[in-house]
């Protein structure tokens, strides 16, 4: 196809680029990429018609309440069309060049990031609102770099930036409707690409990047808290919900009249399955979850918006506090929290214990022998010396989130430029992401625990290094 | 027979005394009280055989194992074969006569507080150590008041207490291994019982204690952290386990070898179950809980215990840590926690959230609209007003655990003295103490959802008062 040949001609840079990665995908004469992405609208499923993922079932926009295909025993595994993603470096660069779709609350800021690493060129910016967009690329030549191309013609413009022959890397920051197809266009055009999570909402749509990556040798990640994790995410967002300005339409709060689980895992899951070596060692098994009743938004509604707002036609069904235990292979326990619709001060909870000790964030604190004997909570500051190389070498890192965001940023490039293999790839992507739909399926079947597939096929039972990877030398 | 018609004789006091019970069950002929008392050991079961309770199957040792009868849908609730007792008042007395069996750490030091409440008489103490049976009855002289009658002859000599004509309420203080056949004993004799939790570790034995309070119509309560609760049982005992002289032998250390679950839900399920008023409107249906690996106590034993122990014959089983979900009939959710096999500061966690803002504990602290809006928690000592009437009428209870201990020997006093229906009941202690066997086996089961009895057969919809009590005029 066009793309690709004019991709590979672009391809300027070192010979080793993208070592392990094959680009037929767009040629295996199957494929119209247009057809298989194409969506009407937010949940509703792209699904796995033309891609050859027969076990996959095909999506549609009920598929959440149906038992999800592939989500059953580890048989139904559907059988992997290319090799493993796992440990697979990147291409060795000299300079990154990224792609940014969504400038909206998140990508806005995280652009400043990207600009902020050495060996990155923000090459391309593209959201619908043009005045999102525009305000991006103000920023890049504010910085004194050469003005990003813009795309911002409808919804659909993105394409045309992942046909873009000068890009490695697509960052994408878009409402969660749209992470999978973003995702998936990226691959086929043979970029590298992360997502804000959730990666998807449907466990099809998991298998499917999973499938993907191994397919187009593209790696697909999660962006998600570098280091320093969670176990939660316990924060009141009643009022942003509501908010006509903060999101771009009401798109978040709709989620909340279509799912009854946990619709954010990833900051709690993230970090801990880290801690755990998840899908480098030790799986992720199953899930159940409980939910309480759906109250929050409507009272919050009933007390804040005007008659004739149009949030009074919604029926909210998203427990407010949802609980989930996750088990893994090694029978280890996660417990997982989501509240987004009730007071209560922000916490990502964060804990991890074992026979030594127990940490627990908000705030940060500590309980290890034979330091602690006497029942009462330490002072985990006195425990940085075993702090991770990247925050002792970056002691006051910009922007949000304490930092952790430029960590993400620095890091993700910084593998990209030496070619290493990425700190966590799709399989952990779509492990994160997997309780979304089967907390909402435990939930309704009032805590029947669900099976999380195997998206490594089998790879988890191999150590190998992940957030823990040793510092490079440049 | 011939203790209860002395029995009938000793009752010399207010006419009202014990209204709306009878005393009917130690004659209908088909029991004796020894057969159906005798045990071998431990855990082991006495079983409904004989007490006609046909469809709660026979215990044995490894009943955990299996699911337990009348644990499966409500239509497998055993027929009632007396009124309820819930609601029912104790008769009026000007004096409450006490027996205590169990005269070690709990009993030796809860002793202190039933001399502290006036119109409160200890009549007689039980314990097979001698000397600890003699400490007590020298603290009762001590405080000036007649010796009481002391019984150390074995493992059943609490029996004779049992049998004595001149006691209304039995106090048992004994290891878990003699909480069940001791409460029964009690009914039997026509005693009101308060049993330290768990008050059996069976659902059989859950529900033979349900159809004896109902039988005898007398209450058999779950002594609990009276207003102030938990959420879950976070204590690190690994040290006392191991300490030979703390316990009286290991039993506490053993239950380890035999059970997965949650050996000790009460402190944490109580308080919040009086918080969502279960069995006072709302209802624990079912539980859904996972264990981590077992492996503290094997570690501790390691570092800690000389070769030749005894201890190194046990092989534990007990998860380190038990994470419990219970679902009510409302929707909500109630989390349970369980780990005193690993270092951790002590917590109950305690915490109660709704769409209004969140309690937790450990330490007090609050969030609540409209005074908490920036994610920071508040102090919960602002809050005092709303400290239940007991508090604010004790400001500085003696005893142990911040004065619950001695809020909880005033208060069931009281409702003795004044014929008031007690706060709590057998259907709480049955409920509280489920978690036991059923999280055994939904651990067992990978979380598996097990449902939860309902033990008042249907008269969990009516509300009546609980914890929530009004003060009473003396």
């Amino acid at each position: 196809m066009n793309d690709d040949a004019s991709q590979a001609q672009d391809r300027n840079q070192d010979h080793d680029h993208d070592r392990n990665q094959d680009h037929r995908t767009a040629n295996d004469g199957s494929l119209s990429r247009r057809s298989v992405l194409r969506t009407t609208a937010g949940a509703a499923g792209v699904a796995g018609a033309g891609l050859g993922l027969g076990t996959l079932g095909s999506g549609t926009a009920s598929a959440a309440d149906r038992p999800p295909a592939g989500a059953g025993s580890p048989a139904s595994t559907p059988a992997r069309r290319g090799a493993t993603m796992a440990g697979v470096p990147f291409g060795r660069r000299s300079t990154v060049r990224v792609g940014i779709v969504g400038l909206g609350n998140r990508g806005g800021s995280m652009i400043d990031l990207f600009l902020a690493v050495t060996g990155v060129r923000v090459v391309a910016v593209c959201d619908p609102v043009r005045a999102k967009a525009e305000r991006a690329a103000a920023k890049v030549t504010a910085a004194g770099r050469p003005a990003p191309a813009v795309y911002t013609k409808g919804e659909d413009d993105y394409e045309n930036l992942c046909k873009r022959g000068d890009i490695d890397f697509v960052y994408v920051a878009t409402p969660w409707d749209f992470h999978f197809e973003m995702a998936k266009t990226a691959m086929l055009n043979g970029k590298h690409v992360g997502v804000e999570c959730p990666v998807a909402l449907r466990l099809d749509q998991l298998w499917e990047l999973v499938d993907l990556s191994e397919r187009t040798r593209r790696h697909c990640m999660q962006l998600e808290n570098l280091l320093h994790g969670a176990g939660a995410y316990n924060h009141d967002l009643r009022g942003l919900m509501f908010d006509p300005d903060y999101y771009e339409g009401p798109w978040r709060r709709l989620w909340h009249t279509r799912l009854r689980g946990d619709l954010y895992p990833n900051h709690g899951f993230g970090p801990v399955a880290n801690y755990m070596d998840i899908n480098r060692g030790d799986r992720a098994v199953s899930i159940t979850s409980v939910g309480s009743p759906s109250l929050g938004l409507a009272e919050y509604r009933e007390k804040h918006m005007p008659a004739g707002d149009p949030s009074w036609k919604e029926t909210y069904i998203e427990s407010d506090r949802t609980i989930s235990l996750v088990q893994t292979a090694k029978g280890r326990v996660i417990r997982l929290e989501h509240d987004v619709s009730t007071p209560h001060p922000y916490s990502r909870i964060n804990s991890l214990g074992g026979t030594k000790g127990v940490f627990e964030d908000y705030p940060a604190r500590i309980y290890l022998e034979p330091d602690h004997t006497d029942d009462q909570w330490g002072d985990f500051s006195a425990y940085a010396d075993f702090d991770h190389w990247l925050w002792k070498e970056h002691a006051d890192p910009p922007g949000g989130h304490g930092g952790m965001d430029y960590m993400l940023v620095f890091r993700l490039m910084q593998c990209m430029r030496l070619g290493l293999a990425p700190d966590f790839d799709v399989y952990d992507a779509a492990t994160w992401t997997a309780p979304v739909p089967l907390s909402h399926l435990s939930v309704k079947a009032k805590g029947a625990p669900q099976q999380i597939p195997d998206f490594t096929r089998g790879e988890w039972e191999k150590s190998r290094p992940g957030m823990d990877s040793e510092r490079p030398a440049e």
